[in-house]
């Protein structure tokens, strides 16, 4: 089951990312960008899903009752989908920024900052999954929530400020392009904390179905509003 | 052998890139990218060549023969390959474009589309080279022909649309350059394919030894050979 | 006792980091990324001293009297050192060449030229830490001090020279950071050529204390000194 989920999703990835390269707009630099972003997401997070298919994205370790000495049982750590994640989250954030700051000056410091803490988050993620030892763990867990608020900031607060000079099309479009994206992204946090990963509530089966179904609307799904924003707003 | 050919190697690359380093023109930011980039490359490259020189670049794999019961061999993963080729061969793209591009704004969305296509094109190859199950192993190496005719398209579409707006002299020299990239960087598709990595219709040394000339061909010889037109290019 | 060094540096780390993001100033872009960077670079290195306290980012490796098999003792290899310090070393060069280039164009070619200078040095560095054959080691020991003479090239002469074209204050500001800089980081060579990973002749609880007070003095202290400069010179 989970195999077949993860080849599907291989598949809509590919076919989503090669629509939205395709389809992508390039009238200057910035939407070139962005249609570049939205067509390499997918397919980078198309690769990672083979790869996690085949069996090469993922190793297991062992569970909390096993390290305890309490059960003999084991964890698969999907460590793929954080391959995954360092590449596209930045991608995305990038063609958000540029998305906010439309008009204006793409300010280097915006975009870094909301990169920079993006890229901390999901790194103190893959500890996290990778953690062994229960406290490890939850430590890595918070500071991974900790960057996670500071991308929400970055998103809501300084580029929310860049984006009130411009037009109101792109400023409408701008806050509903964050929401969509700060709505999809809470998921992962929960689910992985209920996942076997975490305190184990769900099946694996049951994680790796919710994180690829929201994967696909993080990625492609947001892809093509993001084109369809596009074509409506003038240059 | 081989482990002579690989500090040879190694040493002619060092040579070679502090050449470069010294030899390079920096009259203004883009002439200094690209000499800086020309530079740096053989110097990555002789690092990882004395890393496998070592034997710190290479691991032993098990035959698709040893998989299947029916022999007890192995092949020699040289990883450190694929380590040089993610940093060196961006580098090389972006001095191309840069050079593409010469007089008017380096435009970010084609630089960045070589390089995506380029870094995918490479992750997927090092998972065809590491892979030990023979169906995993031809996935990925389409995957990475696919990204590799992704390279080639910006090369000779995008980046070629707006280097025609470019003078005469860097239009050819850019279709210059671009030719002798592209037939070099064919070399190596051919020769892994055939590679013990591959079909294994070739042995372990001889295909080192056919990486080695075509890596110092396309990062020492191409090196000069930019620095040369860079000489005789107006600005 | 070396645990608890780490976690006391983790936490200096963090604090000094979040008080280095609240109080920079962000009126331009420019100080908005010098900032960022002063601010990011804490944040970094308490995540991977956090990782080095509960163990993850250390590894025992044979001594050089255990492969000789004159002995059976091990040394430990803080390999989380390196990631802190690949991302953590690029970040405080090029808040130093924004702080050289202030009023004028930041050149990307000095900017690159220092972290491709820098990022060689910390890899081979890994290199040299995680080379178990001695005759190894020290071939890496070498290639990281001539790239370290690179990053004091770019330093004191490529963008000196760039920094000529600036105001007095921002001539002097540079001159005392980049002398601060150069002489901290010297301390990293001389103390790993005598920790264990090295010639063994001071012991690792000593490294370690000696390396986290540089790093401390390196990161949070010169972030509030380039902070104070900040204040001070003119936009
Ligand atoms: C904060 C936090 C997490 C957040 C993960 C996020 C936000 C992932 C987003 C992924 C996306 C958007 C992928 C594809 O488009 C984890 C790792 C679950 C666990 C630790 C706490
Ligand atoms: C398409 C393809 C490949 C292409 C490799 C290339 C094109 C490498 C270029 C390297 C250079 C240019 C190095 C130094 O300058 C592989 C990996 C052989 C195997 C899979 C298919
Ligand atoms: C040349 C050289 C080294 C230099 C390391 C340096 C210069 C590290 C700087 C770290 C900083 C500045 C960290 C935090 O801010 C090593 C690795 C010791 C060993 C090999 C030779």
């Amino acid at each position: 089951m989970t195999e077949s989920v993860l080849w599907i999703t291989a598949l809509i990835m590919f076919a989503g990312g090669t629509a939205l390269l395709f389809m992508g707009k390039r009238r200057n630099e910035t939407e070139g960008v962005m249609s570049l972003a939205h067509g390499i997401v997918p397919i980078i997070a198309g690769c990672l899903y083979v790869a996690m298919a085949t069996g090469q994205g993922a190793v297991l370790l062992p569970t909390d009752a096993t390290l305890a000495g309490a059960a003999n049982t084991t964890r698969i750590f999907w460590f793929g989908r954080y391959i995954d994640w360092v590449f596209t989250t930045p991608l995305l954030l990038v063609s958000l920024g540029c998305l906010g700051m439309l008009q204006g000056r793409k300010r280097a410091d915006l975009l870094l900052g909301a990169v920079t803490a993006d890229v901390l988050m999901i790194v103190t993620a893959f500890a996290f999954s990778a953690s062994e030892n229960v406290v490890s763990r939850w430590i890595w867990f918070i500071l991974s929530c900790v960057a996670f608020l500071g991308v929400y900031y970055v998103i809501w607060v300084s580029q929310m400020e860049a984006n009130r000079k411009e037009s109101a099309e792109v400023q409408s479009a701008y806050k509903r392009s964050a929401t969509i994206l700060s709505v999809l992204w809470m998921v992962y946090p929960v689910i992985l904390a209920i996942s076997p990963d975490g305190l184990g509530l769900v099946a694996d089966s049951v994680s790796v179905l919710v994180i690829a179904i929201t994967d696909v609307l993080a990625k492609v799904a947001f892809g093509f509003l993001s084109l369809s924003d596009d074509r409506k707003l003038e240059r």
